[in-house]
């Protein structure tokens, strides 16, 4: 591409991370889609209203409030003033939401880039929904340590407070599935080149190395958003990141490194890649803490599945494993070049069976999308 | 949206034009989808093989080259030489293409965009298909035109060398599930309405208004990508727009606007709105005529549909006419103001039935996205 989002400086062309981000933000359809995962809302609306005193007669900063909904609870668990900070169009909807519900006199909804938003005072809470696609997709999280930086008080909470991301051994059936969609894919290329040689005159066999990197990338190395019910998981889960979100710099997280151990637990299983989801908390601070911690996590559950879902790593091919077995996974997580609120992971196992043999070490490169 | 792709004057932030627009040409998945097309790739090896004395010999200039198979095909035609200009990085693989069919010597591939490209010497013929649904959705032609007006010598031709826009009156199931699909849509909304109020205190319906313009234009006012059966067709098609494309100017067709005239030729039908489409025709020049002239239409056909397909602009409800019933169309086409590859279409009907009985008149309008 001539032209990307952001540059290898990091720095952010923001036509075009409007055009790439944003939009999505400004239909309501989207916003509705959040606000019925009950998972997440029942999170924040306990987190508010089972700590009132964090709230009550405080002043309030909403990052990418959307349609409004954290800074009206905000301002219903009584807070003296709450600013809304909405970077879309969605701004306008979330006014008019805080009107009906007769908050406007506490609410300020302000238009424009959270970077670029001058508030008229420092706040005691940040509240924020900020996590994206296993935690850091997107970004968003940047927008918020901005905003923390520069408007929250010393003594100040953070709404969620802490987060963590998490990694698990799993078996899926989309690691027999995605090899099925790459291998016609391909089939379907090779029929492509001999009826374009056969009907046009023209070879494009030369194309054949970088359309199969392309079809590898998109069906065997992006990692899928998928709902994993608890009996995928093969192993023991590990914590791969841990953030406190009243310290963390937009340095902690740029790039997430991990060299962590987990072991499968399932008697013999079907080792088919990694599921990776991420949790989050309301702990208040040190200083100021909830009364009621509250948690959001979006692991695997039978019964409580967010939009989150979790972030599958296929590996191929799937190899049985069994109780005991160690693996030892390095992680490395960087945003993508061509686009900073993308990520690109590479991922390497080793593993060790219980019978001491070392089977031939596994790397492989993702890409979330 | 707080930042466009176009501002009201016409001018383009090319970064955010990359993103919104460019970028899914740099995919070869793409370029086989449309390479794949057998009509369109027919009509043009056709024409450049059944009009070889327009490329022997001469300076050919392909405007978005893609992979390159058009100045393949102009070099195999004899052409002494073709400049291959293409926007994205899909540049480098007709490169590789171009030597791997040893012509690489006659086919310059030039990355960059059209309006920025200096050539050495003007050409002899300029090709491109530039071509998108409804034939003027993406405004490539403007590269087109502003590579003609730049490059093209007062003798030279242009392949394609002329283009129309077509539509008719169809009958098409899709109006029933797009009411449905909205139907359903809005008694989610208001679910969702229901249970915020219940579970978490907050009345949204002050978004309901909005929330249903938004599902209105996407279920009810988006035109819809279809590949209809001719048997969908129940009137007399008609031409909305001719182009030459050796003298037309991007004032002439930034807006589309025509007043016609169709009737109803179906003993009864059910009027369900209109479909839409395009032809285009390489016949060369006045002064320098093809040898064979070729057609590439993508009219609704039983058997050779094409990429394109139809665009399909659905009215509610939909209504009984017999044959010989006319309607009076009133159609204006023009670029989305956020974004100047898409379209806004404003639509207006009048009935007048054999009996004399005009049925009350249906105005609306479209988005072509």
């Amino acid at each position: 591409m001539g032209s990307s989002a952001a540059d290898g400086n990091g720095s952010v062309d923001k036509g075009v991370d409007f055009a790439n981000y944003f939009c999505t933000y400004g239909f309501l359809y989207h916003q509705k889609e959040m606000l019925c995962d009950r998972v997440r809302m029942d999170a924040y609306y306990n987190a508010v209203f089972e700590n009132k005193h964090h709230f009550s007669g405080k002043v309030v900063l909403d990052v990418g409030t959307g349609s409004g909904i954290l800074a009206i609870w905000s301002a219903q668990a009584g807070a003296r003033k709450v600013y809304a900070v909405e970077a879309t169009k969605m701004s306008e909807h979330a006014r008019q939401l805080i009107a009906a519900n007769k908050l406007q006199h506490v609410v300020e909804v302000i238009e424009g880039s959270m970077e670029d938003v001058v508030l008229p005072e420092k706040v005691d809470v940040i509240i924020s929904e900020w996590m994206g696609y296993f935690l850091l997709r997107e970004s968003m999280f940047d927008s918020v340590i901005c905003a923390r930086d520069r408007w929250l008080k010393p003594d100040g909470v953070m709404y969620p407070s802490h987060a963590r991301i998490w990694m698990s051994p799993i078996r899926s059936g989309l690691v027999d599935q995605k090899i099925r969609d790459y291998d016609g894919a391909m089939e379907d290329w090779h029929s492509f080149i001999n009826d374009t040689k056969t009907f046009y005159g023209v070879d494009m066999s030369a194309l054949t190395k970088p359309f199969d990197g392309e079809q590898k990338k998109y069906y065997l190395q992006t990692s899928i958003w998928n709902n994993l019910h608890p009996n995928q998981i093969i192993g023991k889960s590990v914590i791969i990141k841990e953030i406190d979100c009243l310290t963390t710099t937009v340095d902690d997280i740029r790039v997430v490194q991990a060299s962590v151990s987990s072991s499968i637990t399932e008697e013999t299983a079907r080792f088919c890649g990694f599921g990776g989801w991420f949790d989050v908390h309301f702990r208040g601070s040190e200083k100021n803490p909830a009364q009621q911690e509250i948690e959001l996590t979006t692991a695997p559950d039978q019964d409580f599945g967010t939009h989150w879902g979790q972030q599958v790593f296929l590996l191929h091919p799937p190899q049985y494993l069994g109780s005991g077995d160690e693996l030892t996974i390095n992680f490395s997580m960087s945003r993508s070049k061509l686009n900073h609120r993308l990520m690109e992971v590479d991922l390497s196992c080793d593993i060790k069976q219980t019978s001491g043999k070392l089977l031939p070490p596994i790397q492989k490169k993702f890409y979330i999308e």
